[in-house]
Order: C-alpha cells, then sequence, then structure tokens
C-alpha cells in the first residue's frame, strides 16, 4: 500500500500510537490502513463413497484437481460461500455437514476452512473455472495430478479418517492444520 | 475505497470480467481491490473449573467482559494469534487445546474462530487493552456484564458443553455458529 484508499494522498509506514508493528497510515484522513489475511473456503462434497474434485481452467494450478473452494466474500458466511464455490466450480448443489479443518497459510497470509458436504443429487458439471468436474473414489483419485501437496496430505487423511471406527481418531496432525474430529472425538 | 492504493488514482467500481460483482478496479493499474471479511481470533483460556476473561478498557464495550481475542495479523496462524491475544490482553501463557467455534458476522463482515486453551499455569494480570484479567467459574460469571449477546450465547453453551458426559452432543447450533464439537461427537 502506497496511497491511502479513502482520500489518494501517499500514506505513511510508522507504529500507532498503543500498537505494536508498523502499519499503513494516512496522516491526512487520521486512518491507519490494516492488512489482513485473506479467508479462502473450500469443500469436500460427498457422494456416497466418492468426492467431487474439479480440474481447474485458470491459475494458480491450470489443468490440476483440487476440492472445490475460493475467497470468502463480504456479506456471507463461511459455510454459505463453501456452498457458492461448488455451486460455481462443480454446477453442483450441496449441503455443508461439517467443518473439517482449518489451515494457516501465514507464508502467503491466507486461512483456509476446508468444509465437509453432501451432494444433494449427483448432478454436476465444470463451471466456467473449471476444465472438468468428477466424482472420485480413494482408489481413483489422480494423486499425482493434485494441485497442492496440501491437497494431498489432506484428502489422503481425509479417506484414512473415513475408513476409521468414528470413535478416537489418533492419527498425528499435519503442520499448522487443526483438524476438527468431524468423524470422531479428540 | 476511493483510490488506487498502488498509485493514488481514483478507482472505478465496475464488475471484472468473469466475474459476477462489482469491485473496486484501478484502470491505471489494471488491478482489482478486493475487499474480503476481517478474521478475529479468541480463546477460552482454562484453569481447572475456571475461565479467564478480561475487561475491556477500550471500546467497542469498554467496561464489559469477554474473552481474549483480537484480530489475526499477517504472518501469524490462527494458534499463534489466540496465544498472542491472551498474552497481550491477560498476561497469561496459554496452549491452544481445541478449536472451539467458527462464527461468521456477515453483516459487519468478520470471521470469529474461538479456541479453548489451557493456561500454563495461574499467573495472569490485565494487558494495556484490558482494566481487569479474572478467573470465573460458571457460577461467578457477570453474566449481565458480557461484552455481547454472542458472548453470553458462546460461554453459557461452553459450561453445558463441558458438563455434559463426553459423547453425543446434541445442543441444538446457534445461528450462524459451527460448533466443533471440541466436547464430543456430532
Amino acid at each position: 500500500m502506497n496511497f491511502c484508499s479513502e482520500c489518494g494522498l501517499p500514506v505513511t509506514v510508522d507504529v500507532p500510537p498503543g500498537e505494536d508493528r508498523p502499519r499503513a497510515i494516512c496522516k491526512h484522513c487520521n486512518v491507519v490502513h490494516y492488512e489482513n489475511p485473506k479467508v479462502l473456503v473450500a469443500c469436500i462434497p460427498e457422494w456416497k463413497d466418492q468426492i467431487l474434485l474439479c480440474r481447474r481452467a485458470i491459475g494458480p494450478r491450470q489443468g490440476l484437481w483440487g476440492p472445490p473452494g475460493g475467497f470468502l466474500e463480504s456479506g456471507e458466511t463461511v459455510t454459505q460461500a463453501a456452498i457458492r464455490e461448488v455451486q460455481e466450480e462443480a454446477g453442483a448443489a450441496t449441503e455443508i455437514t461439517a467443518l473439517y479443518a482449518v489451515l494457516s497459510l501465514p507464508e502467503i497470509n491466507q486461512l483456509y476452512l476446508i468444509f465437509r458436504g453432501r451432494l444433494i443429487d449427483p448432478a454436476y458439471r465444470a463451471g466456467s473455472e473449471s476444465l472438468e468436474a468428477k466424482l472420485f473414489s480413494k482408489r481413483t483419485i489422480p494423486w499425482d495430478k493434485l494441485t497442492y501437496k496440501m491437497t494431498a496430505d489432506l484428502l489422503r487423511r481425509y479417506f484414512k479418517e473415513r475408513e476409521l471406527p468414528h470413535q478416537r481418531v489418533t492419527l498425528p496432525p499435519l503442520t499448522d492444520l487443526i483438524l476438527t474430529n468431524s468423524f470422531g472425538v479428540r
């Protein structure tokens, strides 16, 4: 940030009174411009033993597969955002059944909330940001064509947890990943 | 947003190509300025049957009690942020034990992540944004002097869930509140 988004004059970077870190400050408007991490939501839409993934038509990771997801928009709840993203990217109607994981990515200032969902019916089609949308079982997932290592780690864990009896989940946590134990008790 | 934070020229509000809602766009920099909800974290720090609350020294809700919390900063994970806020507002060292609740407040573009924590030792003192910090049991909580109705709803539910046997939690959900069942299985 170089200029105040309110008045267009240059900002100063300084520690505001009573705070402990530098911020962009407009001395004209007397406004501190806070820059905070952005929230993304994703959904693992389930249909029987399969989950719905999308192949990305745009960057980043164009051509690779991942769960539908995207930025949380102003004015919506996180579950509304997850339902919207599944509709937009995979043309499918879902209901959200649980929060599955919370993943902080501080190096890129992002926070991911990953939900489990249930397809209301098995109708889907690629949205404008997807090349394909498709149901996969654990066996058919394109493990070497997923968007990120994090995607593969998450989905491997997801299928492992699905197979456990509904009781104590004892898998070790992934780095920076808070699992909410939608499959069992911590 | 009236002016581009990169170049200081006026922005135009328009729907970018391939998108479905108006954004602030700088036609000079060719940059879309996305405005997204902000994340706040809070922690319920536990010490035996008590929890640590702070009485706010500053607005909003100056003079009222609530769990320590605040905005997620760039470059930190959500649990780091929760630990930092307990240290800053209540002078106490905690470890985070579980994600307790996720609360969307779309009307003010905020998303709250509320954690359960454990005091590492029962030492605490009011930080610069607090008038007091104090341990309360369910019986001694100042129910009529809490920051928000949401705070009261959340803490009432928290104590109710603490008292349930560690098994199926069947309390009805609060509006817009995703509970992660850190006390039991959904």
